[in-house]
């Protein structure tokens, strides 16, 4: 499947080389088609590994990946080109943190009422935003396996529920994700609750000393 | 002990009973005395149970349990007369959400930025706030081992070591939380990160169907 990967941060680059290894063809995207980091990127994992703009990956990929840091991932959107994304299924796995005032860390001030995967919904309101992935780490969100055998929740938000459907069995196929631990919270509005308990994400990471954890939940 | 207990609620009205159970004088604080639920509950459970206002309860109790309505908590401090915490440990056990727009929930605006643990503490500077117990329901509060044999995580901040130390203490010998599971995240900043997960809470409530279930940390 051709893929575009938005971001080549840490995440981005986690997210591009395992769609790669899991044989799809992956354009990573970034601000100016060259940028260092994805052009290492493209050169280190073969034909199939490709860079360019953020409007590249978005016009390249049937399938999207949103990757960018939070607070820019709206301008992100409107460098790739809004209309790139027109009836194709968006994953936002972004985090609008903010670190400005020292730990814990606060939702920025502008997602505070309305949430990030929300307002990328309204910005692209031709594509299907699914929220997913955003609550771990990125080693864990390509293989769920890295924790206690895959036994540990993904949470996952989405108006459209062919969508989420497509969004889920691509998890599991690719991801390791268990149908039965991946849990559809509801429509897009529902990105709220799972960007607000990222900042208890990264105090916790400090605490434990590694980000490899996740939440099970238990009756 | 003598414990008082603000708030006359299911949540102020489970941690009230269990308190009695466990062998304490306890005194149910609302707006006024001879409230009609504080009035029942205190016939219903003998000698060790009284009620009256909040500065009944505040000035009662050696140990205070906060469990008010979020919204109505830092007016319900007032009329309860700050002096009367002075040098007292008070468990925070509330929840500034706003139900207004519908679900999911949100953090009631004036609590987005400073949490409500750390605005209660800013309002009795000589009482020691800790924050814990509000990410869970009240039956679970007051009995771990309702959940998974009480393997699961309990969240807590507070900005006074000692006396976060006398209430994990109180919560493993009254309510059965083991000391492995009770998370101390930091100080009373962290409130912030605590009240922020609720939200989801009350969205898997929904989807689970019950409230007895808890998040336990896999690795």
């Amino acid at each position: 499947m051709k893929i575009g990967v938005l971001g080549t941060g840490m995440v981005g680059e986690t997210l591009a080389t395992a769609l790669i290894q899991q044989g799809h063809s992956v354009r990573m995207g970034s601000r100016s088609a060259g940028n260092d980091k994805a052009a290492a990127w493209a050169a280190k994992h073969g034909a199939d590994a490709s860079e360019g703009s953020f409007a590249d990956a978005a016009d390249f990929g049937e399938l999207l990946f949103v990757a960018t840091h939070g607070g820019s991932t709206l301008h992100a959107i409107q460098m790739a080109g809004p209309d790139n994304f027109r009836d194709k299924i968006v994953i936002d796995v972004t985090n609008p943190l903010d670190f400005s005032h020292g730990m814990p860390p606060r939702i920025l001030k502008e997602f505070q009422d309305v949430s990030l995967g929300e307002q990328l919904q309204h910005a692209l309101p031709s594509a299907h935003i699914v929220k997913t992935l955003n609550t771990i780490n990125s080693e864990l969100m390509v293989d769920a396996r890295h924790v206690h055998g895959g036994d540990h929740e993904l949470f996952l938000c989405g108006d459209d529920l062919a969508s989420k459907a497509l969004v889920s069995k691509f998890l599991e196929q690719n991801f390791n994700w268990e149908a039965a631990h991946i849990r559809d919270l509801g429509g897009i509005s529902l990105a709220r609750t799972m960007e607000a308990i990222v900042p208890l994400w990264v105090v916790l990471y400090g605490h434990l000393g590694t980000g490899m954890f996740n939440y099970k939940i238990v009756h």
